[in-house]
């Protein structure tokens, strides 16, 4: 089985500019490609930039509108399958969530997440939590899941994808100041009690009242970073090696060693 | 509210020597006691050695056996709490528990806890897995919970004890090598998660095939260790703040924002 190479876009596009992000994307992925990447991840919220206060309506897009169209055609112009976030207007003058959508590298629609863990006043005063925990798609072999930011800190939300069988875990994100432990040491962590891959993508830089931290990392079931961005803008590139990850999970058995029938009730 | 002071003996003793371990607690209790610690935590399995092999029979005592009763009067003669580790005889030729026990500074037994989650063939050969997660004692305004080193390694542990209102997990461990990441990354990432005061407790040096790692830490809900051992026997302190542990909950609001409705069945 190969071993697929991932590229993470650590990146703050441009606040506020579809277009513009759509031009950095279009660029990237055309990097990323380059590099041998089958799978280009982006940080929360890509599409439209973060730190919008009262745009999230405004910007909001359903999942088949004409931004995530625009991610699709880049897809398949490039040959890359595409994670981004963007803000999701569930339906006409419904619901808006913080959702992550996967697309394949010839464009399909594969997969569209939203949040369920909003973090803070911004996100819970504009968004509308997810209702469905684990979300996932095959892509290039690899059984691929979605979580977004603050989600992946909850450690029942990764075991969820471990359980359903998860090999590697897409998280979009807009990771802050002084938070910068959650990248360097909890994701790690988070792989290697879970067992699968961790690709953590953060925003850079500063917008509004945010102060974005980077370090942007792919984390491998042995709870070391495969690559690990700095603090500015950034495109790496790391493999996820599943025969690495089959003996990892044999010589690391916490899924089956879980003893769930003490672990009480649906808390 | 004061801010009791925790001692963590980081030794392995004499392993297969109750006697010759009983004389090392008393040294270290006075140590302690002398450095103002309320509460002196030892190593996993630390009355009897952890590399005993066949010996675990013939040395397992029951939670009132000579071997704790002793341990009780260290604690009573110091004016200090112990946490230690033992193979515990539940009764007359029956299972026998990989076990810790609280006592309290007037040499009162306040709760003994059987590892929930046995590791390796040694401890599964040996050992009867507990079935009560959740065990805890009130002790100088804290609310204190044990377990026992790969317990703290499945996160729904310590969760299950942060949302029962444990403020200080006292964990006795014999984490060896390779597994340093452990104490290492995966402590701090428990504390700050599930926002309580993690105590690792190790022992040091080889024992038969094992090769432990030390590394002893007192971690803080903010993820950051309070103090942390060396590879060799050592015998560290440091403060539990709960004015600092009250702060850091509200600050993180993890087990508020949690959604348990999400998190599926029993599992």
């Amino acid at each position: 089985m190969s071993s697929p190479r991932i590229a993470l876009l650590q990146s703050s596009g441009r606040p506020g500019s579809v277009a513009d992000n759509l031009t950095a994307l279009d660029d990237a992925a055309a990097r990323a490609a380059a590099l041998g990447a089958e799978l280009l991840v982006t940080p929360e919220m890509f599409l439209t930039g973060y730190a919008i206060g009262d745009r999230v309506p405004e910007l909001a897009e359903p999942a088949d509108g004409p931004g995530p169209a625009a991610v699709a055609a880049i897809a398949a112009r490039h040959g890359i399958a595409i994670c981004f976030g963007y803000p999701e207007r569930s339906a006409p003058d419904g619901p808006i969530h913080n959702s992550a959508q996967l697309v394949g590298a010839d464009g399909t629609r594969l997969a569209d997440y939203r949040k369920t863990h909003l973090f803070g006043c911004f996100e819970q005063r504009w968004f509308t939590p997810g209702t469905e925990q684990v979300v996932r798609a095959e892509l290039n072999g690899l059984s691929v899941g979605m979580l977004i930011c603050y989600d992946v800190e909850f450690p029942e939300n990764v075991r969820a994808h471990a359980l359903a069988g998860t090999d590697l875990l897409l998280v979009p994100t807009a990771q802050m100041h002084p938070f910068q432990f959650v990248a360097e040491s909890l994701i790690p962590v988070r792989a290697f009690e879970s067992q699968l891959y961790i690709a953590y993508v953060n925003r850079t830089g500063a917008e509004g009242e945010f102060e974005f931290v980077g370090l942007s990392t792919l984390a491998g079931p042995d709870g070391v970073s495969r690559v690990r961005a700095g603090r500015g803008e950034e495109l790496v590139t790391a493999e996820v090696d599943p025969a690495f990850l089959a003996a990892s999970r044999e010589a690391n058995p916490y899924l089956r060693d879980r003893r769930p029938e003490l672990y009480g009730t649906r808390s």
